[in-house]
């Protein structure tokens, strides 16, 4: 799986901007002038993506002086958080320059902890995903610290990779499905995993990482892979469908986290007041009608691994297979309903549908845009929902992305961390 | 009715803080300069609002030199933003200074056109609600010009009451409950009123206010009302109950309008799937079961003024008539599903009732609580789900609240359009 390319102008759009800072003007705050600066520089480097300006170009971009940059950038070159490509001329004028970009030779790994499987990634600082993997994996049924070294394993096989590729890994970010305090490594909660305040230690999985591994929620990594990387746009909401079903609100570029962490529990919005009883323990979610196993369970899918039900799902509703049909076009309905009162309440423009939502999107399409025509005519285009393109890995892209964007934000730390600033 | 002194504290810290700026650092932009630090001032004054700074003080919270604040000042006094009150030493050295406070010669009028009423306030810059009179009107019958007459009308009873307090009114705010685009003057759509794309020209409602009138949704005026005046905390969700319900999402104490400008539909959330048809085209909408119209009916309450219809419903609540109490608890129940998908999308912390829903809170909460606790078990605590003691005046003194915030942000304009700049 090779996405090429990511679209760096978007990650790095939503990186505040800086304004520069005169060190003259402030020679007691040395440090904080270059800790600004130091953002600034890299920032404009992430930003211009793929056009790889040279050093006059960013001094005339940030309004520093071409002194000043070349400074800031030998800092950069030499920490490699960025390379020096290609020989031009800036026009008719002038020596050749070389062209500056967010280097290929460092990376950071993305993992995900899902119900039924592990996955891992490697993405370059370039927004290349070198490598990705995913092993089914019934984590529910074990313990978390086993979860954990079967991650470690797998995370191993990114290690080999950027060690064969000669790239750097810097962190990995780690998303669950469930929600966590990212600053204390804890899972607060995540129902369909079986875990509760559970403490984890992710900066094991990798083998000294200087970053470290970022925990974080896997519905909202997923939607910031899709503003990066995907079919993300500045305001939508992407839905994540997996045993349990839940979302990322990206508003303005950013995503909405809410005053205590846990926006965006689509699979908790009550579609039917008197349906059935919730993991969560609410009644009438939308998990209850659309997720996974409610899917499997109603169109009378048997038990067995994920790939095997995915495909005897698939299998029956090519065979128009009532049963399967009508499960699936229930999700859809009700899938519709949920988006209804979310596109009420947050004003949505666009939805983007991931996970079994995208896999299912051709059998379960028609009845969510029925359903959404009926609850609230003419608000959601059928344009503007949108299947994702990016499968698993825009969890792994959002996760890996976060770390990455860290870096961009704070260079001066870690500069600092590798002792270079 | 008088609710006394606004939480002046509360309205100015939604106006973001600015730096100040050292005049001769930029000799050229002087005019900028200015502008960016009477803001800073004026910002300042209202900031601190029962404490009343003296110059030295301002001078010494904003970093500007005593000089630069006696001169920004004196124009602020000039223009009659500001007003100098009282002697008092600072401390025990230097000369007794007077202290400063946003003027209560000069005031906002708040007004609000709803389906069956109108109503109209004096808000004077202390943030006090001089006057407040409200009339019923079949809004929904008269054409919009007519109803603007009428408005007008009612307006010129604030303005008097104004003139004979020796108040100055400076602009106006008018609420509406509808879609509006307020650069535009243009209410896009207000279903309950029967008006789709309606130009007005809420100037007109006031007789040579400076700045104009401004056109707000109403329940996002209410919402800012609330958070500036009433129960309102960093993060809440206000519930406007009328003939329609819709509701103010405030995120971070700022109005969270979403991209389209229409976010907090709370009325059209879908709380039952085979619910009925609603006057937004959808169907099942939490309105169909909860807004004031819904609940007279179902109740079995006959036709009649508001007031009449109102008393009625509270008559029968309080004789235990079953069809009212049942209607009164449907709507209760509804509006937990509403509001526990609210909560679960949003993460929201706590909820203000405004409206119908303030009225019959008594009857109401006991099934609403019950519903939360059925369908989002622990998420909203009850003590987190209050009811608004600002009854309508809410409306209007978030309408005109919109307005002086404006002459905070921009003091500037507002000089120079009184040709003191």
């Amino acid at each position: 799986m090779d996405h090429g390319q990511w679209n760096c102008g978007k990650i790095f759009n939503t990186v505040r901007r800086r304004q520069p800072v005169n060190e003259q003007a402030a020679p007691g705050r040395v440090g904080d002038v270059r800790r600004r600066n130091l953002s600034l520089v890299l920032d404009s480097i992430a930003r211009t993506g793929d056009s790889k300006p040279s050093r006059a170009q960013l001094a005339a971009g940030t309004g520093l002086t071409k002194a000043a940059v070349s400074s800031l950038v030998a800092d950069l070159v030499e920490s490699g958080l960025v390379a020096e490509v290609g020989l031009y001329r800036d026009g008719e004028r002038g020596r050749p320059g070389q062209g500056l970009e967010l280097s290929s030779r460092r990376g950071v790994v993305g993992m995900e902890i899902n119900v039924d499987y592990l996955a891992v990634g490697l993405v370059d600082l370039g927004g290349k995903l070198r490598f990705s993997a995913a092993v089914e994996s019934p984590n529910r049924d074990m313990r978390p610290a086993e979860v954990m070294d079967s991650l470690r394993e797998l995370a191993g096989q990114a290690e080999a990779v950027a060690a064969a590729e000669d790239v750097t890994v810097l962190g990995g970010g780690l998303a669950v499905p469930g929600l966590v305090d990212e600053r204390q490594n804890l899972v607060l909660s995540a129902p369909n995993l079986h875990w509760n305040h559970e403490l984890l230690t992710p900066g094991n999985l990798l083998h000294g990482a200087p970053l470290g591994v970022r925990l974080s929620n896997e519905a909202n990594s997923a939607a910031l892979g899709e503003l990066w990387y995907g079919a993300g746009r500045p305001d939508f909401l992407y839905v994540s469908g997996e045993v349990g079903v839940g979302a990322g609100v990206i508003i303005n570029s950013d995503l909405y986290r809410g005053p205590g962490g846990s926006a965006g529990e689509l699979g908790h919005i009550v579609v039917h007041p008197e349906g059935p009883s919730c993991s969560c323990g609410g009644a009438g979610c939308l998990e209850t009608f659309a997720g996974q196993e409610a899917i499997f369970s109603s169109a009378g899918i048997a038990p067995g691994s994920l790939a095997t039900r995915t495909d005897d799902l698939l299998a029956a509703l090519a065979a128009n297979e009532p049963r399967a049909t009508r499960a699936v076009q229930d999700a859809g309905r009700y899938l519709g309903v949920a988006l209804a009162s979310s596109a009420r309440l947050l004003d949505l423009e666009a939805v983007v549908l991931g996970g079994h939502f995208a896999v299912l999107a051709q059998w379960l399409r028609p009845a969510l845009e029925a359903s959404l025509e009926r609850h609230a005519p003419g608000l959601l285009a059928p344009e503007n929902l949108v299947v994702s393109s990016l499968e698993h890995s825009g969890t792994l892209l959002g996760a890996a992305g976060q770390v990455i964007r860290s870096v961009i934000e704070s260079p001066f730390e870690f500069l600092l961390a590798s002792k270079l600033a």
